[in-house]
């Protein structure tokens, strides 16, 4: 039988997970159970839930605490997220203290979700970059900004030779500069850059409005040669990104903006596990870039979870690798760390580690360079810096973290 | 200027409420401010966040709790929520502490969201039912369960002069009871009834699947004759409900539940306030009836919070009332603390209270309208019992929390 697999962190006042899990499980799906006729129950055993397992993890007088798995027959909701959502976390969100922290699908539903279009080796492929992790940058400011403002912190971004460089999240369409103007300004900026420097750096573009018009949209961002799409999912659903990556003709690499998430993964009791809704969830929806905070910055998230969102995008699974973004406070000395918690696969993404620098970001992108390229070789960021002037500068501003490899 | 006002909840570990709330509405609109130059500044005024306001709580050794107001230009983002939502509680969700509990639109705005087609007063001349509260009921079970069994479900549930039948959020399409049948099999049962009774029951079908069949689907239903449809708003997004509300083509009345909503609002610390989700949003979004956990029953929300929710529905706005549906545990007996805390201008929404009934479904309807009849009669449930043979029996296996209006 094909069923989906929903683990659950939850308390009990009763003191009786094993009832609660047997009550969750048959109140999810057929109703009732016990006092049904024995005629109906054999009817109905291929929709019953399963409780598959009960661990206490905690008892305090006021709660027993623990995890339950329980599976879902398939049979019972439709081929799509909203439907596997609302089956096993829609009524149950709402009653007491219970987190969802995480789903495992049948390999017969592996075509239910296409995951990442590119991925992780179709990404490298697109930039031409192997071995190394990515390096993106965002925007300084770009509320009340012109296109002419915005270009040129295009442009020294790109010189400083970063891979990406990505839209503030809360970009919109807006008059000084708008979605289109943005790609084409952006696309005729790298390509100046291109010829001067022989290294071409992509832009994502924040794809923004109402639901309905996103696919009209991104496909014209296409049409326009735009090089990637930034889209805050969160504020949408997750399978409006689902739709965005199914669509052949939008076709273009896509990053997933954290933006209200907090809301849903924040609490330790309620809502989603970071890394089931930012890690597992995402990559199914398509998204071949995940953002999220990473544990070392201002807007810190606690290690476990950053470390299992990365998990989440790159294990072996029916869906392509998802590159994991751990985002925020990011800066030159923190790149030992990020390749030590999250190797190769990930992209470092800085905004103010790049326009900070004191030879702007054009200095900052340089630094992250000859940071990674310091860690990838082996020698310590102390000793990169000797003959890299952008590093050495980063360095004595932000400090840097080694790891030792004793 | 025309700016959006958002209200959290937030603590402060360096217990500084105001410098915090100045570094929120400088981040996320200019990104920077008292280290630009003056002609910048002037540029960039008119798009700056301003405190409104930050009212102590609370402190503690550990941090200062208070209540912020930000408000925020609208000219920062376009007219849609998920621009407002990424803006007001993008990056600010991931960021620690921080609850949204309420936005304000100006009233510029009052296009921009065009909240229920149809409203209390329009769902009322649909029903004709005027200065009584509705009476909805819920199928006992649908999952594994074919057409003649839901058929028998809605015919005993109609017979028992209910306004409402839903579907269970849980059944999606699936080859037992597919959508389409459920409608037009639905119609002829609720038609025989009307013709047996006179009474015209309405039924509200489920709509599912992928987000961007939802309009198709929708609009086929109304071409088969649905009365109204159910969706489950937060396992797609707000903006998915405000689209389906506004197609022309649709215009059946829409009730949002509130699956999956819990994950958003359950914790006192994260994410958004009831009052303000399955309230103000679900109302500005375009639902003409918001189902929410009841204080009184299994599932239960904390009182202030299910009036709150039930205020932001119905209060003086520049949109149509939407139907307050508080939901869970309800039995006749609690007909009359319905009442004084949602007044008439509610629906009253049962399962098991109506399934439950010695009498079965027809004489759990019964008994609801009974006590509706006693209530706006100003007498007691034991009083109407007496010649209320379903009512008696009710009470008799529930109880009744009568309110005496000393």
């Amino acid at each position: 039988m094909s069923e989906v697999i929903a683990t659950y962190l939850i308390q009990d006042t009763k003191h009786n997970l094993e009832k609660k899990a047997e009550s969750i499980s048959i109140g999810l799906t057929v109703g009732s159970w016990t006092d049904l006729p024995s005629i109906e129950q054999q009817q109905l055993s291929k929709h019953k839930g399963r409780v598959l397992s009960v661990e206490v993890l905690e008892q305090t007088n006021s709660a027993t605490h623990g995890v339950i798995k329980i599976a879902y027959p398939t049979l019972n909701f439709s081929e799509d997220l909203p439907a596997v959502l609302t089956t096993v976390f829609g009524k149950l969100s709402l009653d007491g203290e219970v987190k969802l922290i995480d789903l495992e699908f049948p390999s017969s539903w592996s075509h239910v979700f296409t995951g990442p279009r590119y991925g992780i080796e179709g990404i490298r492929e697109f930039v031409d970059v192997y071995d190394r992790p990515l390096i993106m940058s965002i925007f300084k400011a770009a509320i009340g900004r012109d296109l002419e403002n915005l270009g040129v912190q295009l442009r020294n971004q790109a010189l400083g030779g970063v891979d990406f460089i990505k839209d503030d999240e809360i970009l919109f369409e807006n008059p000084l500069t708008p979605f289109e103007k943005r790609i084409t300004a952006g696309k005729e900026i790298l390509d100046q850059v291109f010829s001067e420097t022989g290294k071409r750096t992509r832009y994502a573009v924040n794809l923004t409005g109402r639901t309905s018009s996103l696919k009209d949209k991104a496909r014209k961002a296409r049409e326009l040669g735009a090089d990637a799409l930034l889209f805050n999912v969160f504020a949408y659903g997750l399978d409006v990104l689902a739709e965005l990556r199914e669509d052949d003709e939008i076709g273009l690499p896509i990053m997933a903006h954290p933006a209200v998430s907090g809301a849903l993964t924040s609490s330790k009791d309620y809502g989603f596990s970071h890394e089931l809704l930012l890690g597992k969830l995402v990559r199914l929806s398509g998204a071949d870039f995940s953002l999220f905070p990473s544990p070392y910055g201002s807007v810190a998230l606690e290690k476990s979870a950053a470390l299992g969102i990365g998990q989440a995008l790159t294990e072996e699974s029916a869906w392509k690798q998802a590159f994991p973004v751990p985002s925020a406070g990011i800066h030159p000395g923190l790149v030992p760390l990020i390749l030590r918690d999250y190797g190769v696969n990930c992209v470092i993404n800085a905004g103010g580690g790049v326009h900070g620098h004191p030879d702007g970001a054009a200095g900052g992108g340089k630094a992250f360079t000859q940071a990674v390229d310091a860690v990838l070789a082996g020698i310590t960021l102390q000793e990169k810096a000797e003959t890299s002037a952008e590093l050495k500068k980063a360095i004595e501003l932000w400090g840097a973290a080694e790891v030792t490899t004793s």
